[in-house]
C-alpha cells in the first residue's frame, strides 16, 4: 500500500496565546510535515500566527488553517451553538486571516483542520460539516477530517462544493466501534503507553486498521495521521513514529 | 475643483458585536459611498462582518476593512503599546478575514482605514504609519488617512512601500492648528451644531480649506469626507451633507 | 390573595458593554421594584455596574446579582458545558464582584436571578440548579427562579442548603404546558402584542394562572414579575403593567 | 533588626487561564509565604481561582488579591488610559470576587497588591495610587507597594483614606537611582544570576539597603519579598533564599 511510504505527520502547532505557551513547537516543527496552526479563535494571536509561519517555514513544513469555536477559556473544546451562517463566517475569517498571514511572508497555505469540538461537531452533524465544507470551498484548499468506515458519505457532500478531503487517523485516541474517536470525557479516551500508540500507528499505517477500544477491528483509510503535542515525551515520541514510518 | 464633485463620503459601519448594535447601519448605509467595516478586534463579529458586506454589496457601497486595537471593552480608544511586528500583524490579520469574507460574497475590498486609537497614533508616530503601510502593502490595497497641510510626508513613506494614500477630512471634528483632529479628551473635539457642519463641508469641499478651533486657515486636500454614524440626526445630517455636495 | 397588592417588577438591567448600550435603563429604572444587574460575564463591565448601582440607589429600587455564562459574544444566551465545580464558581465570582462593588456605595445587594441560558439551564438541569444553589448558600441571599407548578421540588433542595427562593412570572413570554417558558428558538416564544401582554399579567397577578400556549390553564404562584427591558415601547408598557398592578 | 527573622515571601499564583498553565504553583506554593492570586482580568478564571486558594488553604499560605489591568492578551503588562472611577471600579470588581471564592471556602483575604502595569502606574502616577487606596479601603486591608525611600509619601496618602500599607523588595529586580524599579524594556531589569539574587536578597533583609543598577546605595524599608515564580529555577531559588533568611 502507497500510505505505508507517503503518510504525513500532522500536528496542532502555536496553540498559546499572549503570555502563554503551550507545547514545545520548536522542538516539534523539525519532526512534522503538516502544521495545524491555530487561528485566534480558541487559540493563537496574530503575532503567535507569524511566528509559528515563520517556523514551519524554516523547517519546510506545510502549513493548514486550525480553525476552532469562538471560545479562548474554553480552549475550543466546548460545543457552541450557532447558526448554520455563523459557523460559516467564523470559518471564513479564521481561514482568511492566516491566509493573508501566510501570504506575507510568502507561505503557502494548503488545508484546514477544524480543532477541537468544532472537529467533533463537524463529524457528528451533518449540517456543520456542510457549514465547513461550504467554507473552505471559498478558498480552493482540501479539509482535513477523521478517516473512518464512512469517508465515502463525507466525500459525496464535499464533493457537491468541490472541496478536496484530507483523512486523518489519530496515533493515540482510542476509536469506537462505530468508526469515530472516543469522547474526551471518557477515561479512556487517550492512549498513553508508547508502545500502544506504536502499535496503533502500525496498525494503521502498515494495514489500513484499527482495533476499537472494545475490540472490533475497523478499515481506515488515512492520508495522514495527527501526532500529540501534549504528550509528556511528545517529541522523542513522534521521532519514535517518524522512525517506525520509514 | 474637481474635488467638488467627486469627493466621496466614508462612513464606519457594523460596529455591533453579538447582541450589541451601535448606529443605525441599514439607514445609512443607501447614504453613503465608502462602508468602513470593523473587523472584529475593537467591534464586529464574524457574522456581523458578513452581514454589513451584504448590505453594502446591496447598496452599491464600496467596502473598506477597518482595523482596530484588540479592545472591545475600550472600542479601540485607548492606545496599546505594541511593537512594530504585533501592530503589522494585527493589521494583516484583520484586513485578510474581512477580505476573505468580501470574497466568499464575490465583493470586492477597496481600501483599509485604521480605527480610533490606531488612526490617531498612526497620524502622531511615524513607526506606527509604517506598521500600517507594511501591512496594508501586503494587499495591493490603499491605505486612508488624515489629509492635512503634511500629506506629502506621509505620501514619501508611502511610496517607498507602493502602497497609494487616499486622504479624508472629517465632516465634524475640530482642527488643531497643526492639521491634527482635536484630541477626543477635549471638550471641542466634535462639532454638534448641523450648521457649523455643514460650513465645515463647505469649506473643506468647495475651497480646500478648514479653520481650525484656534481660528487658523489651513489648506487641505481631501478625497473623501468622514461622516458620523453616531450623530442623533446622522441620516438627516448626512443627506443634507449630500444634497450640499451636488 | 395577597400577591395581588405586593408583586414586584423585576428587570434586567446595565446590560451594555464598553461603549455599546442595551435598553434605556434611565428611563426604565424609576418605573421597577428590582434591578437585575449583569455582572460583566455575560454583559456589563466594572464602571457600568457602578453606574446602574448608582442608578438603582437613586430610583430606590432593590438591586440584584443578574450573572451569566461567560460569553459577551453570545450574550449568555448559549448553553457551555461546564463542570459542577465551575459553575459554582463562575457564580460566586460574579455575585462577589457586584456585592462589592454595591457595599462601595453602601448599596444592599439583596437577591439573585441567573441569566439566559444559565437560567435556563438551572430549570431544566437538577445538577446545575444545585450549584446554583450552593453558589448562592455562601451570600445568605434568596435565589430567583421561574414560579410554576413544580415550586415545592425547587424548594426541597434549596432548604438542604438554606437558601429562600423568590418566584417570578414573567409578563410576555409564552408557558409550555410542563410550566416551563417556550424556548426563545420557537416563533411564538415572545407575546409582543402589548393587550395580550396585560391579559397574562392580569391572569398571573390576580388569579394566580397562565394559559399555556397550547391552551391549558396553569397555576402559579410568583412573588414578582419579570418585564422586559427590550420591547419596542418597554417604557410605556411598564408603565401601563404598573398602573394595572394598583 | 526585627526584619530579619520576620521578612515574608510574597509570589504571583494562579497566573493560568483556560487551559493555558504559567508557573509551577504546586510546587512553588509550599516555600512562600503569601501569595498573590490573580483576579481573572489580566489571568486567571473563576474555577482556577478557586484551587489556588484551596492550594493556598492547604500551604498555610495567607492569600492576597492581585487584581490587573483587564488585557489577558497582554497579561495585564500595558497600561490602558481609564478614568479615576474606571480605575477604582475594576480593582472593587476583582477584588469583591476573588474575596467571595475566599469566603465560600472559609478562606480569609489578607491584602491586595496590584499586577504589571497596573501596579507600576500606581507607583508613578499618584491619581492611580489613589484609585488604588480608594478601592482598597472598602475592603478594610492593606495595600501592598514598592518599599522605596519615598514610603513616607505613599503612607501620607494611604492614611486619608485609611489603609494600611505593606512595603516590598523585589528579590531579582534591579532598582533604579529614584528608588523603582528599572523598566521591563531595558535589557537589565531582571537579575538572572542566582548568587547576585542571593546577595540582593542579603542585602535588603540584613541591611535594608540595595545597590541600585548605577552604583548608588539605597535605603528601603520593606515588609515583605517578591520572589519570581517565572525564574527557570524557581522552586530552587526560593528555597535557597528562605534558606539564607533564616
Amino acid at each position: 500500500m502507497s500510505t505505508i511510504r507517503t503518510i504525513k505527520l500532522n500536528c496542532d502547532m502555536g496553540q498559546g496565546f499572549g503570555a502563554w505557551q503551550m507545547g514545545a513547537d520548536k522542538d516539534i516543527m523539525p519532526h512534522i510535515d503538516m502544521a495545524n496552526i491555530a487561528c485566534g479563535f480558541h487559540a493563537g494571536d496574530p503575532h503567535l500566527i507569524s511566528k509559528t509561519i515563520d517556523l514551519a517555514l524554516q523547517n519546510d513544513v506545510m502549513i493548514g488553517a486550525h480553525p476552532g469555536y469562538p471560545d479562548k477559556q474554553g480552549f475550543g473544546q466546548r460545543s457552541l451553538a450557532l447558526s448554520d451562517e455563523e459557523m460559516c463566517d467564523i470559518v471564513i475569517y479564521q481561514i482568511g486571516a492566516l491566509k493573508a498571514l501566510c501570504e506575507s511572508k510568502n507561505a503557502e497555505l494548503s488545508y484546514v483542520k477544524p480543532h477541537g469540538a468544532l472537529y467533533r461537531d463537524m463529524m457528528r452533524d451533518k449540517n456543520i460539516f456542510r457549514s465547513m465544507v461550504d467554507a473552505v470551498s471559498c478558498f480552493n484548499l482540501p479539509l482535513m477530517i477523521l478517516a473512518s468506515s464512512n469517508n465515502q458519505d463525507y466525500l459525496d457532500l464535499a464533493d457537491r462544493f468541490d472541496v478536496p478531503l484530507l483523512f486523518e487517523a489519530v496515533a493515540d485516541r482510542t476509536y469506537l466501534a462505530n468508526g469515530q474517536l472516543t469522547p474526551d470525557t471518557l477515561p479512556n479516551a487517550i492512549l498513553h503507553n508508547e508502545e500502544a500508540i506504536l502499535n496503533q500507528v502500525k496498525q494503521i499505517t502498515r494495514y489500513g486498521k484499527v482495533t476499537s477500544a472494545d475490540g472490533f477491528i475497523l478499515a481506515i483509510e488515512a492520508d495522514t495521521l495527527c501526532v500529540n503535542p501534549s504528550h509528556p515525551r511528545a517529541v522523542e515520541l513522534i521521532n519514535r513514529i517518524r522512525e517506525q514510518l520509514r
